[in-house]
């Protein structure tokens, strides 16, 4: 999505370690209606498959998937990271490590809301070594669900969690993938 | 809202300790359709005031920030729950202790992302106390902006939060407010 791309070369900052902010559009400010154009393109990537329900990760996670749902008309999960006296029901969990954060932690689904048999859609504002979204995937399994796919804004191409997941065969659309950053250049992949 | 009332009814569940779980639709499943609509309504509710920006606060207030700036076209900015390592600009923060956690924790916003004179309405899924609230009240008077207006989706009437930030002469629109509840009733206040 050459709009994304050109929204991070001239807003996103690149940190050591890895670190692309963009938190001016993407994750603590958000551009809500760039929000919702990138939501219309994850739709129309998807529309060939029939999507009952999107899973994503709190917190960034929640705004691109309620946009991508807004388009879509289906119903967001988010997965909660620490366990809240608020859920009574049991919950399908799963243990994720951080990357950024350097913790492990575990994300948790009430079992209530991931039926059997549901078409689910994974969201997720990024994806680097992909383990947040093995962890989901792993929760709709759990659930006796299918994902049928994983829509991501940004993905760091370079540190391999996508390619990973396509070599499993899944159907996974990144609006950008970076190759590679530095301080003064980020480069994306062709798509 | 008429229709927010009805699916409280409808689809909420009275837990002991002030317990109201509507986790099929506001704060862990999300009907993002209904969501939207709730939005409009705050975009209405509002349509008299200048807002340069929304305030929420991690995880469940994205959501209804995000629906509400869908219809108002302006950025959100969302509160964060802990530091977290991709922040690395000075923060604003404020004390929150949480009624439904029973914890103290801080609420920060990165310093870029509020502006000296912005005119903010600050958005949230629950009302009660009006401790998040209040810290987020902070970090709008800390950066020099201007609370315009808070939107809550559900305002506990009961626990008073409310009540104590209309007498401030604060402007507070809450789609709906449950004057009382019990396992088999809710109650809501007249609008």
């Amino acid at each position: 999505m050459k709009a994304l791309e050109d929204k991070i070369i001239a807003e996103g900052e690149v940190y050591p370690g890895n670190i692309l902010k963009v938190s001016s559009f993407l994750n603590h400010q958000l551009d809500v209606d760039f929000l919702m154009t990138m939501g219309a393109e994850i739709n129309r990537l998807f529309s060939d498959v029939k999507i009952d329900k999107i899973l994503t990760i709190e917190a960034s996670g929640i705004a691109i998937a309620v946009a991508a749902a807004a388009h879509m008309h289906v119903p967001v999960v988010f997965a909660k990271k620490n366990k809240t006296t608020n859920i009574l029901a049991d919950v399908y969990a799963s243990q994720v490590e951080s990357y950024t954060h350097k913790e492990v932690y575990q994300v948790i689904v009430s079992k209530e809301h991931l039926n059997k048999g549901e078409n689910i859609l994974i969201v997720d504002d990024f994806l680097a070594i992909g383990n947040a979204i093995s962890g989901l995937m792993d929760i709709v399994e759990q659930a006796g669900g299918n994902t049928q796919g994983i829509a991501i804004a940004i993905e760091k191409g370079f540190q391999g969690g996508g390619d990973k997941l396509r070599e499993m065969g899944i159907r996974l659309e990144s609006l950008a993938i970076v190759d590679s950053m530095t301080d003064n250049s980020v480069k994306f992949r062709q798509q």
